[in-house]
């Protein structure tokens, strides 16, 4: 991969509030037309995750969750409620960590994030959303929709933004990917000694998340999309499933 | 914070390689004139911490270490050249994991990385290359010194790349910042219902870093410095040490 250019990013301003059944592709283009604005095929399209969750409808009412004993007990240690708990562990493979204030679990896709992902804020009172059941397909889905829209497809990450253990404060990060490698591997590429380097493999979908999460709203502005320009991406398959570590190369479970 | 506005990065092409003792602020003013650009007060200078390592002479000439008995035994562990050990050991508070190829340990510093940021890519043969004593001082200075070139001082961020505990690759995050709030604390502002955001710290200067990495040179291009404009950050102080997890709610200890 080349690096060196220059890269340039902008929100996508003027979406509306996403309900469920919204089609974002049309939604974000229509956006970016009306910003006299475009597109090409080797931008990439960052949606944030609750914009993508709301489109596919995974919200839960909270009211008509039942909790169960396990959600009980864990909403006794983390002080959080009972039927957001139970929401968090349906959509979870198990509990990495659990402490006043702290749910940490392991996600069926195999995130290991606060709350499994489930958030109430920018949701109606009582409401609460979920992640999108498969991120990759839902970045797939967004990139033919834009194909359709713009005639070429561009890269589309799904975001969100992941606490890290040993640094406080979060960082936009990849859950989905499509039509971009989410890894560049720069092993066996020369240093400027001539050494060939080791262990270094770029995440690159992470970074480009990270990057667009300081154009997008996170809060009163609101702004769940952002195209970024000029990134040297390798076009690849896997989405970010590809990324997460295996149980076994996993040192900190 | 605003967010909302666009942002551009471009590398600092045209540097030479860092030599002991040079002055990295008037190597970057340096390129960056030749380069017909500037470096505006909002705009934030990161420099990989490879550069500002050579350039406070933290290199090590691994023969001339002597390798103690935990730096031998770990060395069986991880595989690892036992000289290289003691330097990583010298550098650490403590070790975190080890395992064959693995060896993670917390810096005096409170960096949580990999051989403790120690690298010998990039650097001479039989030269390791250790993190800065200081990075926040190493930025201050940097930043102290492009006000002099400039007449303005922008916000510098010292850059490194780290691997992640759950996910394959690594993204780059900021060792030491001077003149930015690290975090950008969102918690009190409404979201887009009005409800107020619970636990929305941004890790700011990590997205920067993150951002930057995507136009730095990991390898043979060896471009140790971009210039990011547009980020909506507050002028702060505290660097990146206000940001490291104290102990105590470190759960993954």
């Amino acid at each position: 991969m080349k690096r060196g250019t220059s890269i340039s990013m902008w929100p996508v301003q003027g979406l509306p509030m996403i309900r469920p059944g919204d089609n974002l592709a049309t939604l974000v283009a229509r956006a970016v037309r009306r910003s006299r604005r475009t597109i090409l095929a080797r931008d990439v399209l960052v949606v944030a995750q609750k914009a993508v969750s709301k489109a596919e409808g995974r919200t839960v009412v909270l009211a008509d969750v039942v909790p169960g004993a396990k959600a009980r007990e864990l909403a006794g240690v983390t002080g959080k409620d009972p039927h957001l708990v139970e929401v968090i562990l349906t959509d979870a493979r198990r509990v990495v960590r659990s402490s006043p204030g702290v749910l940490i679990v392991e996600t069926h896709h195999g995130f290991v994030c606060a709350n499994g992902g489930v958030d109430q804020s920018n949701a109606a009172p009582g409401v609460a959303v979920r992640l999108p059941v498969d991120p990759d397909a839902s970045a797939e889905r967004i990139r033919e929709g834009l194909a359709a829209e713009f005639g070429h497809a561009p890269a589309v990450i799904v975001s969100d933004s992941h606490g890290r253990p040993w640094r406080v404060g979060s960082v936009g990060i990849a859950l989905g990917a499509a039509g971009i490698a989410p890894l560049t591997d720069l092993r066996g590429s020369a240093d400027l000694v001539g050494r060939t380097l080791h262990a270094t493999v770029i995440a690159t979908v992470d970074e480009v998340a990270a990057a667009a999460s300081l154009v997008m709203g996170e809060a009163d502005e609101g702004i769940p999309a952002a195209v970024v320009r000029g990134v040297a991406y390798e076009v690849g398959q896997g989405g970010v499933r590809a990324m997460l570590r295996r149980p076994e190369r996993d040192l900190f479970r």
